[in-house]
């Protein structure tokens, strides 16, 4: 998505470590207007999925998941990470945080996700497929489908879209990054199919 | 909001403790429809106050937040708690969290509310206050201005609400709760100004 990858390159920053910083319009301070232009663009690649429930994680997925399932007219559930006391029994993934350099345990409440539910997963980011994949076990466990994965930014030089993809996933990412140098400041992305 | 009001009877749970159990139609399980209806109702509330940046908590207030920010076509700004790798130079705030039981730190990063910045604040829940009164010290120092408080569900029987209306504050909450009772189950909600 021209549009995406247009403001990566304008106001993303590219920290050391493979870390891409959109802080300042993607994931702490948020651009609604893109926001709603991406939720567009994936609502045009998954409409023909039946998608009756959006999944994302708090907190940088909540932003855009909400604008996908207002599109679909159906509901967003977003997996909570550590302890609420406000959650009941739940279903429960560790996912591996690299922003905050741990492992997190993400919970969905019981029944939040029902049986045949076919859900659209929504995510900021995907990389090593960590939090796709404790999505993805959670919602298998609610006995759901995962008819669709939207990423806003894949880094293509790790393995995690790769490898959902070769599981039969339908993974659409609206930018992918071949690859990115914190030193000169450069990215390169990948051409659209 | 009668639509609030109604859903928070219909599917709202009263618990031990005061805890009112929104979790699945307004901050865990959500329903976009409600939110958007309610991100309409701020607006109208709202929209002679020239506000031009929407700041909240995560992760609760971030999926109604960025609904009012499309309806302002501004940016939204999110609280972030505890530590991330990818912030910068932040300011901070302690704010006391009731589901979390203990101080968390909250963050937003330089520059991401600017002077003179005409800020509407929106969150989920409005108790004793700790929160907004985070966020408002936050965009103090930063030297905006806090133009307005949108609060989905305020408990009336604390004091928050009215600490923060007898300091000038335009708190526009969209259903006030008088009192609840576990036991009975049973809510009732203020009367419409």
């Amino acid at each position: 998505m021209k549009l995406l990858e247009d403001e990566i390159r304008k106001r993303g920053q590219i920290l050391p470590g493979n870390v891409l910083k959109v802080n300042s319009f993607l994931n702490h301070k948020i651009d609604p207007m893109l926001l709603e232009a991406m939720a567009e663009e994936w609502y045009q690649k998954f409409k023909n999925e039946d998608i009756n429930k959006v999944v994302t994680i708090e907190s940088s997925g909540i932003a855009m998941a909400i604008l996908v399932a207002l599109k679909f007219k159906c509901e967003l559930v977003f997996a909570k990470k550590g302890k609420s006391s406000t959650l009941g029994n739940v279903m429960t993934a560790s996912v591996y945080s690299f922003t905050k350099e741990k492992d997190v345990l993400i919970s969905i409440e019981n029944g939040y996700i029902r049986e045949d539910d076919n859900v659209l997963i929504i995510d900021d980011f995907l990389a090593n497929g960590s939090a796709c994949n404790g999505l993805i076990s959670i919602i298998k466990y609610a006995k759901a489908n995962v008819k669709g994965i939207g990423i806003a930014i894949e880094k293509g030089f790790q393995d995690g879209g790769k490898l959902l993809r070769s599981q039969g996933y339908k993974v659409e990412s609206l930018a992918i990054i071949k690859s990115m140098n914190a030193d000169s400041g450069t990215i390169e992305f990948m051409e659209a199919e």
